[in-house]
């Protein structure tokens, strides 16, 4: 634990822009949330004409630094497998743009920020989000940037939440969305092992009740273990047979005692160890009940997720494709599978494709070389629909 | 959580012996244990040949109390769909046995209890066991009984691979073997999930290192916290599904805070917390560590599963049936379906049956008609070729 915790980085390189200053944010709560900050960044050149933007949307403990080094843990850009020069998401061809979800702790306004009201951080004083108030903040951005109409909106996991919130409440502003590993409610599975890492880190003493910042204190423990906990369901159980077996940690025989004897608990410990550098306990616990909430069918088809594509008796507009991946057991293709029949409900135009992997969920951030053929593809023959000729540019 | 603790629970009722006074039993570890308690529970009577006898193997946190109110819950009996009078095991054809395993907190010895070379408990000065130390502590009870072959060990999940360990640590003190729901080796997901409940026992302040008993505290939190976890893998997603969905706890919409909203949360929360009044977090420990170790391949069969079940060159007498259940993803099918395909290696006695239900790993628990006809048909079968008739007795 050398590096910094996130809430004693210096501000994170990349930008930064204050929003809701003049009118504050109506967040689905009914609470309002302004001025608040979200931090973003952006690769490639918007074109001249403003239509070749594409919005990336991240995953739980992601952040905005898909091609950057994360400045908390060094790490490369955890999308550079399909964005970069050249990339199915080519910045060579598009002006690609990701921002730190509100609630967050990459730089965003969340709960670890300063509350300009009071002048200490929000802690649990920062209001309960939704994956529609970040969707609503990434609104705002894009119009800041100047953008009527993004080309595409694309992600994983919760990142996929946010696109399928954006094609539903913003139909005329988003082309082509491409939903990833995802569903259109989080199950009750998902939310159970949820509530178990909130309760992991509610549990640890050093939580304080979400005053940990004030009181000099950190829930390190019982956030590793949220962390531990919610890592297993993004691995497949053949990938982590294949990874680890019942292979023991550099020894030939196993040492009846609770030190890490097989090499998946010291994998699972390191995960925990090294997620608590860089991530804010608080953020754990808004981000996940914002994934909780999400209940597309519920909050805009009366129950039924088709109405939620439809606008004015007439089908969406927006361009789908889906993909999911075979051993995903977090986001199975059933959920997958529920959107396209929805979409297909609608007569919208859609393309679904089923992975087969046995890397389980995280395969969407992983080198799966089909995935990234999918995603090539479809941009390719939606920007040429679109007449974003490979030329075009400022 | 106004029962009292298990650590200060009078002496629970039931039978309990002292074994291993004369000789210490030497653990797999190469610890020696002696003295020590075994508490169990008889039902039925063990007819003059002492061939009817059935010994019950009992879960991770199970006990012996198949057929009594649990002197801690007041809940009944464990295992009253399967076991009883007139039931598939039938207490009145059947001498029905089942011992607290060692390491375990309902009057056995474990942890919690007190060590005679100190005077105080135990806790984690107590040796690390293995299924083979618990079976072999069954062993002696048995023996302590005057019983020289079982007719039958049965259990489902841990107590299935107890049965397993008995088949194949004793084929001849066993005429037929019943693993429910088990695995011949624990998988690296379940040893992550298992590692996951233990750091969350060992990450609140309150477990003092494992001298809580001494310090006067109680590790509830972090027990409660890995009970929450496991207890997602005990049932299946569609279970859950139907069970709760995403249905609100008392209320028409959600509250946007971090009480239990949803009512799977509120049902997660209350096992964590009733799970704590009657467990010991030391206990916990041990028995999920002696799970993990559980690999019967490497152990007796050089890494092949078959060779386990090969005896002086000739496969086991022991006739086996096992059930799996279509929807227990912690124990799958594909487990037991490699155990039958090791004692098919060895031509043996096997039957297997897969129910479908999608009440995942908990279901031989449950009320499953289906499994209980197949327990019931071949112990019927069984008895009849062993000689055992129905008007037989003392």
């Amino acid at each position: 634990m050398s590096a910094p915790y996130p809430a004693e980085t210096a501000t994170p390189p990349g930008h930064r822009v204050t929003l809701g200053a003049d009118r504050p944010m109506r967040l689905d709560s009914g609470a309002e949330l302004g001025p608040f900050q979200v931090a973003y960044q952006t690769y490639g050149r918007l074109n001249a004409d403003r239509s070749n933007a594409i919005l990336i949307c991240h995953a739980l403990t992601g952040d905005h630094y898909v091609l950057d080094r994360h400045p908390v843990t060094g790490k490369s850009g955890w999308w550079e497998m399909l964005v970069g020069p050249g990339k199915p998401v080519d910045t060579d061809r598009y002006f690609v743009i990701c921002s730190n979800v509100i609630g967050g702790c990459m730089g965003s306004t969340g709960p670890k920020e300063t509350d300009p009201a009071t002048g200490k951080p929000y802690g649990l004083g920062f209001p309960v989000i939704t994956i529609g108030d970040m969707v609503r903040a990434q609104k705002l951005l894009v119009g800041h940037l100047g953008i009527e109409q993004l080309f595409c909106v694309i992600g994983g996991s919760m990142g996929g939440m946010q696109v399928l919130q954006w094609a539903v409440a913003y139909p005329e502003s988003v082309f082509t969305a491409v939903p990833i590993a995802t569903a259109a409610r989080h199950s009750a599975q998902n939310i159970a092992f949820h509530e178990v890492g909130r309760q992991a880190i509610m549990a640890d003493p050093d939580w304080a009740g979400g005053n940990y910042l004030l009181e000099g204190t950190r829930p390190h423990r019982g956030l590793a273990v949220a962390r531990m906990a919610a890592h297993i369901t993004y691995l497949s159980e053949p990938a982590l047979h294949r990874k680890f077996g019942r292979n023991l940690q550099n020894r030939e025989t196993v040492t009846y005692g609770f030190d890490a004897d097989f090499q998946v608990e010291s994998y699972l410990r390191h995960q925990g160890i090294t997620f608590v550098e860089r991530f804010d306990a608080n953020s754990y616990l808004y981000i996940t009940r914002a994934m909780d909430y999400f209940d597309l069918a519920a909050d805009y088809g009366g129950g039924t997720l088709s109405n939620a594509f439809r606008k004015d008796g007439k089908g969406t507009p927006v361009r789908f494709c889906l993909a999911s991946f075979s051993s995903d057991w977090l986001f199975p293709t059933s959920e997958s599978r529920a959107i396209v029949h929805a979409l297909n409900a609608v007569a919208a135009n859609v393309s679904f494709v089923e992975i087969r992997t046995d890397k389980g969920h995280d395969s969407f951030l992983l080198d799966e070389p089909e995935f990234h053929q999918v995603i090539r593809g479809f941009l390719e023959g939606c920007a040429e629909h679109r007449g974003l000729t490979r030329t075009s540019g400022p």
